[in-house]
């Protein structure tokens, strides 16, 4: 049932006013639906979920494209295979909707998913390690880290207490679609704790303040790494009820590492410990 | 020598001009000034260089400031304490010539120093590592790998043949001043590994095509790590000179890892085997 595709000209189209309107969170809320601009980001929204795997799935609700901006013709490829309606924009319009500053010609709109974690039908969790973010604040750092964990074989990444929207725009756009290829779930910072511990991971707080030298922390188990917002660091419910605390060496000043970098370099760690890297 | 504070109280100001038009490559190599935005970053730019550095030194040429837009007390200190003329605006003018969403109300302008690498004034060389990148294209990292460069306590950070302007204003802002705390100087390729391997350093190429897993290298000794620019990696010359060449696993897609994070990586596995992390 491929839609058939609709020729849109005007900049005052409902439809056009509407795509733009998702730009805004109380939009997005109120008609739970989000926005994937770019061909790599859709395709992977699409992508079948492999087997037994607990990711949410994603369903198109309608797709924008203009294909005077594709890049090749892998584009076009795309286009044939989405199961939604198709509107077909001239690129003034397309680069009005568009996020980027060069808009390879597709922009989805998707149902919003339920991405809260389900302690219950997920259990027992097998993965190691296992990734939690406290509180992030920056769309683009959260969509670094969930690249990076996809890098580093993370099996599942919870976000606890998000002061951001999970599909924001710049999440998409930052994780360069990994948000639809990893596990991703929200839940609260007392269930992670609830559930983490009944399963006997041990969860590392990593944190400047940290007690232990990461290196010298056992990562080889099933291990748990919680870190916390860019500007307020963990809380202290999560630094009080974890296993141990970690630290990373720093030269410089106590800033030099963004949150995504302490991912990134924790993560590596964990895969080296396992011989994996 | 203190300046005097002037007044400048209108957009058309001549000074208010200038200092705009340094946002622009051409206009900074013109004038052989830059531009530096923020507390912390001019803090630090006016740094007395350690003992024994090779730092290039910063001269301040004037300081713009708007003390309607100051954050706390800390920068009219460090207005009292600079040597150059201070020019001070209104929050409306000072936000025209600002870059950032927030200005913390000071501006200074420096004269762009001459950051090309004297091999034969810096050697012997016997910092360990040292970091070494080829043809870096975005401000943006840039500045993100300086200041994991400082957190990893590199001595020396060498660009070679860049593709932007070492000090574009996005590169001192994602430094967050550590552009000029880093030994941090421009060379050609062909110097790097003349005068690297005349001091027996082992140079390491890290690239997605390395014959090596990075951890199996051996970091403890005086080691070299050469990365490519985002888009086209390393070139033949890096390559086929280099002692050896490493990879960084990766389970996601080839491009999960940014620059500045395999950088992030690679210095940290290279402190923890000099068991300094």
């Amino acid at each position: 049932m491929r839609g058939q595709i609709q020729e849109i000209t005007s900049f005052s189209n409902p439809r056009v006013k509407w795509v733009s309107s998702l730009k805004e969170k109380r939009n997005r809320d109120a008609e739970k639906k989000f926005f994937i601009e770019g061909f790599r980001e859709i395709q992977k929204s699409i992508m079948e979920n492999p087997k037994g795997s607990k990711k949410f799935p994603i369903k198109l609700d309608c797709l924008f494209v203009s294909p005077e901006c594709y890049l090749g013709s892998s584009e076009q490829a795309l286009v044939d295979k989405v199961n939604c309606p198709v509107f077909q924009l001239p690129k003034k319009i397309f680069e009005k909707i568009s996020y980027r500053d060069r808009p390879d010609g597709l922009i989805a709109v998707a149902e919003t998913p339920d991405a809260t974690m389900n302690w219950e039908l997920s259990s027992p969790l097998y993965m190691n390690p296992i990734l939690i973010i406290e509180g992030v604040e920056k769309p683009g750092n959260l969509g670094t880290i969930l690249r990076t964990a996809e890098g580093a074989g993370v099996g599942l990444v919870i976000i606890t207490d998000p002061r951001i929207d999970l599909f924001n725009p710049n999440v998409v756009r930052a994780s360069t679609g990994t948000l639809f290829t990893l596990p991703i779930f929200i839940s609260s910072i007392e269930d992670v704790f609830l559930n983490l511990k009944k399963q006997n991971y041990q969860i590392y707080a990593v944190t400047p303040d940290g007690k232990k030298l990461y290196t010298s922390a056992n990562m080889d188990l099933k291990s748990a790494f919680l870190f916390g917002s860019e500007q307020y660091g963990l809380t202290d419910f999560a630094k009080q009820n974890s296993d141990d605390s970690l630290y990373l060496p720093m030269f410089g000043e106590a800033d030099s590492l963004n949150l995504a970098m302490s991912c990134g370099i924790i993560l590596y760690e964990s895969l080296r410990q396992q011989n994996k890297g």
